[in-house]
C-alpha cells in the first residue's frame, strides 16, 4: 500500500477540491491540529488512534499506561499548535472478552493525565472490535487576549523561513532505546515499560510568548518531523548530529547507536521549533527544560532534511522515522 | 463481557468522580453529543466508530456507502441535540493491503454528504490496523441569537416529563428490513444495499423552534433509544404499537413482523422526541416529513418502556435494540 504521507497527500487534494470550505476553517489537513474559529475563540482539534500490536503491546505497556499514552499523544499535538486542552472524546474498540476491570484501569491512567492537564473527558463511543483500539479526539483552545490576531498565538508547521535556527526541547532517543531494549531482551533487567511522557503543554506557551511561530512534536522521529515542517513551509533544513541532545540513558545503553535512535526513533514528544536567533535565545532563557539549537532552515527542495556528521559530511540514515502504514512493527 | 450500557455507566461514574470538571462543560457523557461553551458559542461534539464485520460489511455496502454512513451516524447525533454541523475529523484504521483507490471511494462517499450537509473535513489520522475501522468525530454548533439561553435551543435526553407525548419523524424499519433481506437471501432480487439515509439535520431546527427540548436519534432501535431518554429523564414510557409508523417497504416484505423491525431494528436515524400536545402539534404543522404520535411519558421506573398491542396488552420483545458489545452480529 501507498505510505501514510503519500496517501494523506492524495486525500488532502480530494478534500480541498471536492469538499465544502469555510472561512472559519483557519488551518485544515496538514498540521498537528485543525484550527476553527467559533466567534472570538479559536478551537484546535486533533485525533490520534492507537491499535494493539501496531502502536502498543499490552504485555509491555499495561492498561493504565495505554490510557495515559492515548491521551498524551493527542495533548502533544495540541502543545505543537500552542493550544491549551479543554475536553476529549474517547472511542474504545473492544474485543469481546475484555474484562471491565482492565477497561477501568485504562480509564484510570487516562484520568491521571486528564487531571494533571485539566482535560475534561466529555464523551465518546464504545464498540466491539476484533482488535483493541483506543482513539482519542481532543479539543483545545488558542488563548487570545482581546484584539489579538490568532496568527500571533499559534505554532504551525508552515512558518519556517531560510535562516531560521532549528531547536528542540529536552532530549531525544529514550523512548526508542527503551523499546529496543525490550524487544532485544524481553526478560532482561532493563526490560520495563518506558517512562510515561508528559506532553510539553507547559513549554508551548513559552514558545508562543517568545515569538516562535513554527513547531511540531516529535512523534514520528526528529528527522521525519522536521521534514514535515520543511514540507509545509517549502524549505529545507540541516541538522548537526553533534548538537542533537541524546538522552543520557540511551547513550549509556547504546553508545554511538543512540544518535540514530534520537534522530529517527520517535515517540519522544518533545517540541521541535524554528525561529530567529533572538527568538530562540528568548525561549532558552525562559524555558523550564533545556533547549538545544540543532541546525538551521535553508533555501532548498521542500521537505529535504540533511544530517551532518562531525566533519560536515552528510550522514545516511536508513529511514527518517516512523510511517504508520509501513510494514515495520513497533 | 458486560453490555455496552452497563460499561458506559461504570466509566461515567469513574469520570464523574475522578476526572476534572469544568463550568464550560454543559452536557457530558450520557447524551447524543457533549456540549461545551466557548465564550458565547455552544459547541456540540460527538464521535462514532464503525468496525468491519461489526457495523458494516463491505460486500453489502461498498466503500462510498461506508464513507457516507460513517459521517451520517455522527451528523444524526448532532441533529439529536439540535446542533448544526461545522467540521469533522476522520480516523481510518486500514489493513495493510487496502488499495488507495478504495480509500478514495470511501472519501468520495463521505464528501458527498459533507457537501450536502456543509460539514468541512478538517483533519484526522490514518493508522495501520488488522481490521478496517472508520471513526469520525464531528463538531457542531448550537445556533444562538444574542442573549438566548442555550437551554432553550438544545435537544437533550434528560428533559422528558410525565404527561408528555412521544413522537417520531418519518417511518421506521426500512434499514432492518433491508439487512434482513440480504442476510436471508444474499443472491435474491431484493438483495441490494439499503438506501443511504440523510440525517434529520433539516428537521431538528423545526423541533427546537416549536419548543421541543427532548430528543434522540433512532440508532439502536426505537424501544432502546426511547429507553435512553427515559433513563436520563428518570421516567417511564408507553408506546402504542398500532401507532408506530412502519415503513411501507418493510410492511410489504415482512407483514406483521415488520412491526418488530420498526420497534427494535435500529439504524433508521429518525428523531424520537417528547413534548406537550401543543408543542407536538406545532412540530407536525411545520415539519417537511410526517410526524407520528406513538405514545406517552409516564411516572414510573426510570428507563422502562412498554409496548402495548391492539387490546392494550403489553407486547413482549425479544430485545429492545442493538447493544454494540453484545454477541449479535449485524
Amino acid at each position: 500500500m501507498t505510505g501514510e504521507f503519500a496517501l494523506i497527500g492524495r486525500l488532502r487534494r480530494l478534500i480541498e477540491s471536492g469538499g465544502p470550505g469555510s472561512p472559519d476553517l483557519l488551518v485544515g489537513v496538514g498540521d498537528d491540529a485543525a484550527l476553527w474559529r467559533f466567534g472570538d475563540r479559536v478551537v484546535a482539534s486533533t485525533t490520534d488512534s492507537l491499535v494493539d500490536g501496531v502502536h502498543f503491546r499490552l504485555d509491555i505497556a499495561g492498561w493504565a499506561d495505554l490510557g495515559w499514552k492515548a491521551l498524551a499523544v493527542n495533548l502533544s499535538d495540541l502543545a505543537a499548535v500552542g493550544a491549551a486542552p479543554r475536553f476529549a472524546l474517547i472511542t474504545l474498540g473492544l474485543p469481546p472478552a475484555t474484562p471491565a476491570g482492565d477497561i477501568e484501569r485504562l480509564y484510570g491512567g487516562m484520568l491521571d493525565l486528564a487531571r494533571k492537564s485539566g482535560t475534561v473527558l466529555a464523551g465518546g463511543d464504545i464498540v466491539r472490535s476484533p482488535v483493541l483500539t483506543v482513539t482519542v479526539a481532543v479539543m483545545g483552545e488558542i488563548e487570545l487576549a482581546a484584539g489579538t490576531d490568532w496568527r500571533s498565538r499559534v505554532l504551525l508547521r508552515s512558518g519556517a523561513r531560510p535562516g531560521d535556527l532549528v531547536a528542540v526541547t529536552g532530549s531525544l532517543g529514550a523512548a526508542a532505546a527503551g523499546l529496543k531494549l525490550l524487544l532485544e531482551d524481553p526478560a532482561g533487567a532493563g526490560a520495563r515499560a518506558p517512562a510515561l511522557v508528559y506532553p510539553r503543554l507547559d513549554v508551548a506557551p513559552i514558545l508562543v510568548g517568545a515569538g516562535v511561530r513554527t513547531a511540531i512534536d516529535v512523534s514520528d522521529g526528529l528527522v521525519a518531523d522536521l521534514g514535515h515542517i520543511c514540507e509545509e513551509s517549502g524549505v529545507a533544513a540541516e541538522i548537526e548530529a553533534g548538537r542533537v541532545p541524546v538522552h543520557p540513558d540511551a547513550a549509556l545503553l547504546f553508545g554511538p547507536e543512540a544518535l540514530t535512535l534520537a534522530l529517527t526513533g520517535g515517540e519522544d514528544y518533545e517540541l521541535v521549533f524554528t525561529g530567529s536567533e533572538a527568538v530562540i535565545t528568548g525561549v532558552a532563557a525562559r524555558s523550564p527544560v533545556p533547549v538545544a539549537v540543532i541546525g538551521r532552515i535553508l533555501d532548498g527542495p521542500a521537505g529535504r532534511v540533511r544530517v551532518l556528521g562531525p566533519g560536515g559530511a552528510e550522514l545516511r540514515l536508513e529511514r527518517a522515522g516512523w510511517d504508520h502504514l509501513a510494514g515495520d512493527d513497533p
